[in-house]
């Protein structure tokens, strides 16, 4: 057994059994291992965003890591941005990086770099293999630490040798942690802050936005009155009939200062004190108002459900009948669109437990009213701010759960940074639909640049903006890559065209145009 | 004048007057300043990766540093692949990358990262800027940095708020030092070691391969007759008609032994010592026989002109008449397609004085000897290995010489990792003509499967290197980002559509599949 087997095999020992790949020379054996092991799922990327953007989706979906394989330094830059942004989510991904066999690297051939120091900024763990008996075993401990809660991104380094050489050792997998426990004293806190003021708002993050914390935190907000709400940016909403509705604190900073200003007291659960996403002249970074109190139950590294249990029995909620969302969908939209018409075609249309993947910019500001009485979903946001991970998170969903509808919601900016991924949506014959919002511009850059103080834009600034010269004929760029699309430009036929790429297997886009 | 304006007057100061931008909210007031301050050219590339490929064509070509305007650390990230591939081919660049202000660092806010451990691995020089009144001074020392011979990437962090603060002074541009001159012994000891043995080879890399110094290179062939080759992968080598025909040495390791297996000295010239592109089991990593000796004139760094003419002086070749190629172009060819035909139709028809960025991989291994003979020429290649240059490459190059021809020779594989590119020529109009090789594989890695050793190809690894499931369409694709595009399948047509293509003005592809 070679150090490629050996690392194949403890993968899949380890429960990794899919691949987003984008090989080269230096990653040939462990390719060629696969064919040797049964048991690992290799989708093919034609650009490692794609590869690293589905893994992040996978894991948020799976809740395990995939591998992704990578080509030495340059094919991890590829792929920093999606790791960033999966970073962020606290997605775990087993990042597998390629590289020169370790004799050959002080020859400084052209594809020699520092993959470690790219590797660190993105990684919470990174380790470069040595020899093929030792590879198998960096291998369960890179799972381990991608496993660690809520989810990390291990990087593991294969110099070509490490990986050709024989006396491959499959490894033993280290015992991953559980999430850490709240203390006791932490909850009985919790419950007295709640109980001092009734300007409090409980502010969800992480794990505390999935089903189980969000019945929990219901019956809290039932019996207390406090109000609750998820951060801006959200790795997984579960959401719609039959769930709490939570609202998100919005991307405007003026619009989040006037909504968090009423708040004398946050309790944070999985989540972060709330900061704008950027800074502006003459505006705070912090979001909640000045001498607001600001306390924590549960960090998202802790077990936010069993916390919110622990605060539903101090608080005596547990057998409060909660107040949840029930089904109220908007009516299917007529005339032009607009970003409302937009919203409610979605509301409207989502099937039963759909995965909304959503890129959506300035167009989605609004999606959360119109679809919070939607068929319950899960709705998977782009935490890391890195545009591009719309169309690669929606594969990794979608490989992650092939028996539920993905819905991609993306912009057509961000859409180009990582349309590569269409290609491999169409190899794989993934159930996702995608809609592209196409305003023909940096959409979001026309309000910044008001924003920022930064003037009117001149004709320079208004030609960086725009994305209209030439037009991106999505339909055209879709199709040319295998997928099916087509071109809608009233809610009418946007509604009959969402439905039928509801209604058919596999994926398509729709490009709509407002 | 604030931070962002001072910048701009800087850089424009400094000589930098085109910028390859894919800005964000961090960058508005940069944008904003373009509108106040003329004279720098903007070009909107729709992925980073676009940006900084095209500042390394353009550096190649304007012998001269363009700027790039990133957006944070992700921004950055998707930047960095080609920004290897400047380092490597030693191009200057101004690379700008917009941050946080520095009082919203703290807060961790979403697109918050290590930027200056991300930009290191590809930078000889990186600074944050830490005022308003100091950024001026700092995008200076950045021109200089890049401008230090032979050409480095510098990279200038802009935090929102040392770009947005009043108090902004234009930098004063420091000395930028010439080239190290090759001192008189090493000159001596060059001249002794070629009488030495008439088994000689003067491999040529970096400036060494621009036209001045190769004539100076063909007397000394013409007096001493030692061999003369260039490095496997070059930044620009002027070649053609009324120059001096020099061969690569090939990319295939048996081959490029068996090409230098007769040399007994090597004198390097702007070169590294040869060595494999990447390393395989049983075959060693140096390129040379055992006991070759090998010998500098001059690295890269040092000023390989001055230091050739001096050995010419030395050798008394200076009034030798050197045997350069004549005009010898291959018969426009007829039948299927296939690599030589490829070969043959660029060489009859490459327009005089063209821009040849070749990131043409397997198809293009056999071109060479197909075009020594075409019309004097630019042949500019992929120095670092990281594949997805040559589409940004040309967009740098066309900007920097709007009066020439450029001819980008791509492969289905590599052209889809910066397929944005095409969006860019047609938004520029530039004079670029395309042509993809579709073979609908990752051909190369059927060769490195074999070549490494890691056996017959199973099921999953010739799915990892097909890219016919499903067949990329780059005719639709093209003309979906606004570039006139055609397809063809024999070599009558092939001409045909180059030719075409070469009379008419702006971009054009070619889908030539075979």
């Amino acid at each position: 057994m070679n150090g490629a087997e050996s690392l194949v095999s403890t993968l899949l020992r380890g429960g990794v059994n899919v691949s987003f790949a984008n090989p080269g020379t230096s990653e040939m054996h462990y390719v060629a291992a696969l064919d040797k092991i049964e048991g690992m799922r290799c989708v093919l990327c034609l650009f490692e965003g794609v590869a690293t953007g589905a893994a992040d989706g996978y894991a948020r979906m799976a809740e395990k890591p995939a591998a992704t394989l990578l080509h030495l330094g340059p094919g991890l830059a590829n792929g920093i941005a999606n790791l960033h942004n999966a970073k962020k989510a606290r997605s775990s991904v087993v990042n597998i990086v390629g590289d020169h066999a370790i004799h050959h690297l002080k020859h400084n051939a052209p594809l020699t770099s520092d993959i470690i120091g790219l590797a660190k900024p993105v990684s919470a763990w990174v380790k470069a293999a040595t020899t093929s008996r030792t590879v198998g075993q960096y291998g369960a401990e890179a799972i381990a630490a991608a496993g660690t809660p809520p989810g990390q991104v291990a990087t593991l380094i294969l110099p070509a040798d490490t990986a050709w050489n024989e006396d491959g050792v499959v490894g033993i997998l280290p015992k991953i942690s559980a999430p850490e426990q709240v203390g006791d004293v932490v909850i009985e806190n919790a419950a007295r802050f709640i109980g001092e003021d009734n300007s409090t708002l409980i502010l969800l993050g992480a794990d505390a936005l999935k089903e189980a914390p969000l019945q929990t935190v219901a019956k809290i907000k039932a019996k207390t009155g406090v109000s609750v709400m998820a951060e801006g940016m959200n790795a997984r909403i579960q959401r719609g009939a039959g769930r709490l509705s939570v609202d998100r604190i919005p991307y405007p900073v003026p619009q989040a200062l006037e909504m968090l200003s009423n708040f004398r007291q946050v309790l944070l659960v999985g989540a972060s004190e709330p900061v704008g996403f950027f800074a502006y002249p003459h505006l705070p970074s912090q979001l909640t108002p000045k001498g607001c109190h600001i306390k924590t139950l549960a960090s998202p590294e802790q077990d936010c459900l069993v916390a919110l249990e622990a605060l539903a029995d101090a608080l005596d909620a547990n057998h409060v009948q909660p107040e949840l969302q029930c089904l109220d969908k908007p009516q299917k939209p007529q005339g032009p669109i607009t970003i409302d018409t937009i919203a409610a075609t979605i509301g409207a249309l989502l099937p039963e437990n759909a995965i909304v993947v959503d890129e959506s910019i300035t167009t989605g500001r609004n999606f959360f009213p119109y679809t919070s009485g939607a068929h319950p979903h899960d709705w998977l946001q782009n935490c890391g701010g890195s545009i591009g991970l719309g169309l690669p998170m929606a594969i990794g969903a979608a490989v992650a759960c092939p028996d539920r509808k993905v819905i991609c919601l993306e912009s057509d900016g961000s859409g180009m940074y990582c349309p590569q991924a269409l290609w491999t949506q169409a190899r794989e014959g993934l159930d996702i639909t995608t809609l592209i919002f196409a305003n023909r511009s940096y959409n979001i850059l026309v309000g910044e640049l008001a924003g920022v103080g930064a003037g009117t834009p001149g004709p320079t600034a208004t030609d960086m903006l725009s994305l209209n010269r030439p037009v991106i004929d999505w339909v055209g760029f879709a199709k040319s890559l295998g997928v099916e699309a087509t071109r809608v430009e009233d809610s009418h036929d946007l509604c009959q065209a969402f439905e039928h790429a509801i209604d058919v297997d596999g994926p398509s886009l729709v490009e709509v145009v407002f």
